[in-house]
């Protein structure tokens, strides 16, 4: 890393605050539509996640416009309701079931480890969540974030450069006075590109037990941690 | 107030959670600036106050461009420095003093107040400060908030309608699920418009020992505390 260490954190959520896959499994297993359909709740999830890129990348692209992720959610999972043939599902379900996106439980390093370094950085998100997903989350784990920031409030979806520049702007800062820290190279690499410093944090339980991406880091990054309490140990003398 | 109980409490706070007068007067008097040029420091700061109202309303009316508050207090800092006759005074140094408004004291109550309601409200600001001034405060003063709004997340100042409607949309919640707390009568009556719940809290040293204004509820608010303390006594059964 560069000498000077950053004033902010920033942190990817999903995967690298929350393990998402197992939170939503273990919910939609409790959920009575599931198990009197039989569905491989797995492989649904897997599917759901799947949609999560395209429908940003419409939003990205420009072919329609601002849509929250929530919205998004709730689109790309009545599609799969509609897929799995599983039904009828009224629009409240819908809504319902999108929102355990808001109730996803942290890995065991996340809130001891944002908690240690609050005490010398600013920390907050830097997720395509939306506000409110975010908060409903931060208060659900127990995460303890200065400040909520995303796709929301910079008005684009990450990997754009604004995603990213407008979120440091509302900070007042540089983007040499940031750090990114996630569990995804492609994210570490538009940090980069945008000016930001880059932790990396392994997560290789996030895609389940088969995980293949991701469970190194692709360049040398200016941090390289197994974990937050490891991240924390890094950053703090 | 109407039986339900707001999901979130959105505070004012300039005033109604932190002493800026008392902490900006304590700032400048320590600074050797004011000190040698033998200057009235609490006149200069509510003269400094004095053009917060109208620094905004060029924003409001149009008359300008958007720009956070921070610039705001530099610019109305700068007038103020000239026609004081207080020189030469560096851009740097300008810059340095405005940010004293990220540093004010909470009141004494703010924060367990603040803690013990968090337990059971989403609590975030609803302010004209820009976010970094926000997120720098609450970390100096040890506010806890779940979130940080105002007039630039919005991209309004208040009391336009829409610094308090695209703060409330951020949380994905009506306005009826949100509840106003100021100590300015002005400020919950333009939230009372937009369909906010409202509560009053005292602060009646906000203005120094000779305050006149907002001693006292200019109307039957949903809640009327004498602080923090007795605002979470009122909400929390």
């Amino acid at each position: 890393m560069k000498k000077e260490k950053p004033v902010a954190l920033m942190f990817d959520v999903f995967g690298t605050v929350v393990n998402w896959r197992g939170s939503l499994i273990k919910q939609l297993q409790k959920t009575r539509l599931f198990d009197k359909n039989e569905i491989d709740v797995p492989a649904f999830v897997d599917s759901w996640r799947a949609l999560y890129q395209p429908s940003m990348e419409q939003v990205r692209s420009g072919k329609r416009g601002w849509e929250i992720l929530d919205t998004l959610h709730q689109e790309s999972l009545q599609e799969l309701v509609r897929s799995y043939q599983i039904g009828p599902v009224d629009q409240g379900t819908i809504r319902e079931l999108s929102l355990f996106w808001h109730r996803l439980d942290p890995w065991e390093d996340s809130v001891a480890g944002l908690s240690k370094l609050k005490v010398h950085f600013t920390i907050s998100t830097l997720s395509n969540g939306n506000t409110a997903l975010l908060v409903n989350m931060a208060k659900f784990a127990g995460l303890p974030w200065d400040v909520i920031l995303g796709a929301e409030t910079a008005g684009a979806y990450k990997p754009l450069p604004h995603a990213y520049l407008n979120n440091i702007r509302l900070l007042g800062l540089e983007p040499s006075q940031t750090m990114l820290v996630a569990a995804h190279n492609d994210d570490l690499q538009a940090a980069k590109s945008v000016g930001m410093k880059t932790a990396f944090v392994a997560r290789p339980l996030e895609y389940g037990p088969n995980q293949t991406i991701d469970l190194e880091p692709a360049e040398n990054w200016d941090l390289i941690a197994g974990d937050f309490d490891d991240l924390a140990e890094l950053l703090i003398p």
